[in-house]
């Protein structure tokens, strides 16, 4: 059975989610009002820079809040950033109870803001529907407790894990609503990224355009610098950047850069650029979701390196057999027991094809 | 919205189901009579060569029939079998409508028994969940329109389409879930088969145990005759059939013989035995139903030869690598237009598995 608490908090994490893709480096936070079993106010946290989704709440009350219960996704902040601390407009207003989903794991609000409100004579439950409330903001809880992203895998492959006939290709292997479900996510995340190989046979724009949405940082690995300048990703949207090795020349960072791409060198390791180094330099850049889009290569070391959070996996209703491209190389993997094991495994039709959702660590 | 008819269909086919694995090469029959919205009456056909769903539904009345309805997955049989001809049973009965979710596609059926009945004066209605009726006797479909079984591939796999690691091992890839649903599908089709790699490696005995029912017919597919004679499929249960081809040795003949166990011979072909005329003598033998269980050789062929009806992929939440052994070898596709496709894919998680199963004509 459904709780009332649950009931109302479900609506605060269905309300936190419409500022997906906006709020970052912000977690998603949605807040309800609730006074006699009716909801007198609602908000969310729409954008960085914005308000707060509890004063969002609070501002939009329709009556008094005296002895009202406030629900809210994460545990309100405490301290002053873009905008004055939510437990001081909390303290203020009347709200008799909070049901907090979960504690923020920031350590600079971590349990604080909850303090601060029981100090003040408030009543706070914490814990409410909190699987979906850490769901909702996995990527922020990844980034504020490691200050690296949170990355997802996602590929596309075969029923029998192949991405591309022997020849290479791999146009259309995903269904029209899986494509749209890949832009709606590349609305949500910080940034995309993708390798040379992908670049070189695909030339995709690794933009939003089936969905509405704003455009994700794109990032390609490339070791020796071998996209061509003629890429259709350098020439549309907001420039790449481009992660590199000193294995490239010279004279074609030069020209990436004049064509206004920022060229990151980073150090050169078993063949390619050193995933981890990249990861924590987009921590440093404050990327705190990032969409590994393939190809095979750059997923294999991904995966070899242990930077994957949750993959994403889009099958294909078909068969290809074992001379087409696999999904991954040789992944140092001698036994079952060392296999990759996945965790919360979930599943769903988008139009013809599954995907399958779940984590690594 | 579900009408009564289809109401009571539903009733009808999960009464038949009760049936599987006992009724072949007969179809699975349910039946419900009702009066007044009430159901009177129910069967279903229990065995081969025992009652009809009809006849026992009728029998079962706990009224007099006139003017009642008969709900049927199949139309009725007009000839003499094991049993009279239910058509006889239905017009001396008093039931003065009959639903009919599909005609029966047997060439000695076929429309006969609808064209009987209403020829004597009952009114009859074909099509009520037409496609849950003939997903129920896909079998019985197949085998009675081409003389050869129903094929059902099944395979256990991890995420990334591997069966075993590296140096082959495979076991405990799936959940005690998953293979307790491989063993109840086991019990109900006909036979169940093997390559040789299988035996040599997993030494399966391919029974019923992890839930009740009974053993189905075990065969080996064995182009050199490598099998063990110590081999716990030949010391357990009846003996199995062991497909073979020239290339056997007399020698292994003869002991397999001895042994109890029928060696067949067939043609050499490609590297191993020739997986359409297997099928074609299987189909001669009534074997109406058959699930190959690996491995990755014999799936391959019989994926290559188009053999295979319907794939069912149980995967477990692993990912192993390009370096582990693959699902299927080469099935000589060079490009994505070529694929296998699969159609009507369906879903769900079984235990920490995915179970995904589809069609392929």
């Amino acid at each position: 059975m459904v709780s009332r608490d649950e009931r109302f908090m479900r609506l605060a994490v269905n309300l936190a989610k419409r500022g997906a893709g906006r709020v970052s480096p912000n977690p998603l936070v949605g807040a309800v009002l609730v006074k006699d079993d009716r909801v007198i106010g609602k908000g969310y946290h729409r954008a960085y820079g914005l308000d707060h989704a509890e004063v969002e709440a609070i501002r939009s009350a329709s009556e008094d809040l005296k002895d009202s219960t406030l629900y809210v996704n994460l545990e309100p902040c405490d301290h002053f950033g873009k905008t004055p601390p939510c437990t001081t407009a909390i303290l203020q207003s009347g709200i008799r109870r909070v049901v907090v989903g979960m504690e923020d794991p920031n350590p600079v609000v971590s349990g604080r803001g909850i303090k601060r409100l029981r100090d003040g004579g408030i009543s706070v439950d914490v814990g409410v529907l909190e699987g979906e409330c850490r769901r909702l903001n996995e990527a922020y809880i990844k980034f504020v407790t490691t200050r690296t992203p949170f990355v997802i895998l996602k590929m596309a492959l075969t029923l029998d894990g192949r991405i591309a006939d022997p020849s290479g290709g791999s146009r259309w292997i995903s269904s029209e609503r899986s494509r749209r479900m890949v832009h709606r996510l590349r609305g949500r995340v910080d940034a995309v990224m993708v390798g040379v190989g992908t670049i070189l046979r695909d030339d995709p724009l690794l933009t939003v355009r089936l969905v509405k949405g704003r455009n994700p940082k794109r990032i390609i690995v490339d070791s020796h610098l071998t996209t061509p300048l003629k890429a259709r990703v350098l020439s549309q949207g907001d420039p790449p950047w481009i992660v590199t090795t000193y294995k490239a020349p010279l004279k074609r960072v030069d020209e990436m850069r004049k064509a206004g791409v920022e060229v990151i060198f980073l150090p050169y390791r078993e063949e390619g650029v050193d995933i981890r180094a990249l990861i924590d330099l987009l921590g440093e850049r404050e990327i705190t979701s990032l969409m590994i889009e393939g190809g095979a290569r750059l997923a294999t070391s991904a995966l070899k390196e242990g930077v994957v959070d949750k993959i994403l996996f889009f099958y294909s209703p078909r068969i290809l057999g074992g001379e087409a491209r696999p999904v991954f190389h040789d992944l140092g993997i001698a036994s079952l027991e060392e296999a990759v094991r996945v965790r919360d495994m979930r599943v769903r039709k988008v139009g013809r094809d599954l995907v399958v959702e779940g984590y690594l660590h």
